[in-house]
């Protein structure tokens, strides 16, 4: 995301009593949900808890169990919110791009940011495949197809530009995925375990190889050239 | 590691009251972390207790207690078992091969059997990388030491195939082990999470592509080529 979490104390908006209660329902629960991604962000999807997300509340243990009913539905609107927000930040400003390689380069910067150092927490996709790779539940099941869509938007875009002749036709799409992927998850480590300052530069520098690889003079010309650390600030 | 780890319940050699006297301590306490790996792999280092660990070897907590002291102290001698297991199956094997690409490519290969689909539990570096991200603390600090090592040794191993003249002498080493580590966590996600039938070959194929742009015609020579899924099996 490029706008980072909202850190306001969510107990400042959200008193006991105050839910799940006509209007104030579907506000208090969004409110919740804010600070389930908050914790989520911190502890893991995992580490979330009826009991520690009423501590983070300041709101009665019933009060949350009143909007959610369970951990596992607790776990579920964290992942269908950081969706949500993943489609409104990385999905939605790249689609405005032109088709093709200019798209491609969109979506790879707004991928960027969102597992960059810029960006204040850790990527829910990268930490939950962590968490949840040995732990089949539905839990998982929800994270998986969240993933799969986004691998699949990723797989489109690439298509598009082989289509466009920006990239060469014999372009291999899933081997791209695969390793724009792979300098994604790298990205995420150095920037936030490392704490390496080349950790951005890396990425960038990473996927303009795979654009000299496989790119048209055509389809180089029409993304304008490699995108640039500037870009990810 | 190529080995599996020991599946056999621990409960079978190490009996409530065998613990921490005279020489069978060094013994109990090698099961204890033996164990103890077993409930990282599967639950994180966060996941693991002293109490957890006291039901899953059947021994008292008080038991397990009198070998380690702390959790932090069990979570710190997990890390290095781990590395210490790392350094036997991975570091050890490829120091075997010939200086320059062929050594590169062993300590890929033993690499990527580490974190691949036939490796029977995920690798701890990785998952600890994200666990630990946001949580300064001793724990942190060691695994840190350890993923530096790690990388310092591939970062050698492609600056000696630089010096051998088998890859270009502008080959930039900190963008092949960002890289490379971007190869490895895109196969540890879509192996484990993913079930991708493809990881390992995607894995090869980049590493292949690494070597398209960097090896010199003496390199692919020494190295006998990339490597092939058989070397993965």
């Amino acid at each position: 995301m490029s706008a980072p979490l909202d850190h306001r104390p969510v107990s400042a908006a959200v008193r006991p009593g105050a839910a799940g209660r006509g209007s104030r329902g579907p506000a208090t629960r969004a409110l919740i949900v804010d600070a389930a991604m908050r914790l989520a962000a911190r502890e893991g999807l995992e580490g979330l808890s009826i009991g520690g997300l009423a501590l983070e509340t300041q709101m009665s243990k019933s009060g949350v169990f009143a909007h959610f009913g369970s951990r596992e539905e607790l776990q579920l609107s964290v992942i269908r919110e950081y969706h949500a927000r993943f489609e409104r930040d990385v999905f939605a400003p790249a689609l405005t791009a032109p088709r093709g390689l200019p798209r491609l380069r969109a979506l790879f910067e707004a991928w960027m940011r969102q597992v960059g150092p810029a960006f204040n927490a850790g990527c829910l996709y990268i930490s939950g495949a962590i968490e949840f790779d040995d732990r089949p539940s539905p839990v998982r099941d929800a994270l998986e197809a969240m993933v799969r869509t986004w691998q699949q938007t990723l797989a489109r875009t690439i298509a598009q530009a082989v289509a466009e002749g920006h990239l060469n036709p014999d372009t291999d799409v899933g081997q791209w995925v695969f390793e724009v992927h792979g300098l994604a998850l790298s990205l995420h480590h150095d920037a936030r375990f490392l704490r390496s300052p080349d950790a951005v530069h890396h990425a960038l520098a990473g996927f303009a190889r795979l654009l000299r690889h496989d790119a048209t003079p055509a389809g180089l010309a029409a993304a304008a050239g490699a995108p640039t650390a500037t870009h990810l600030k």
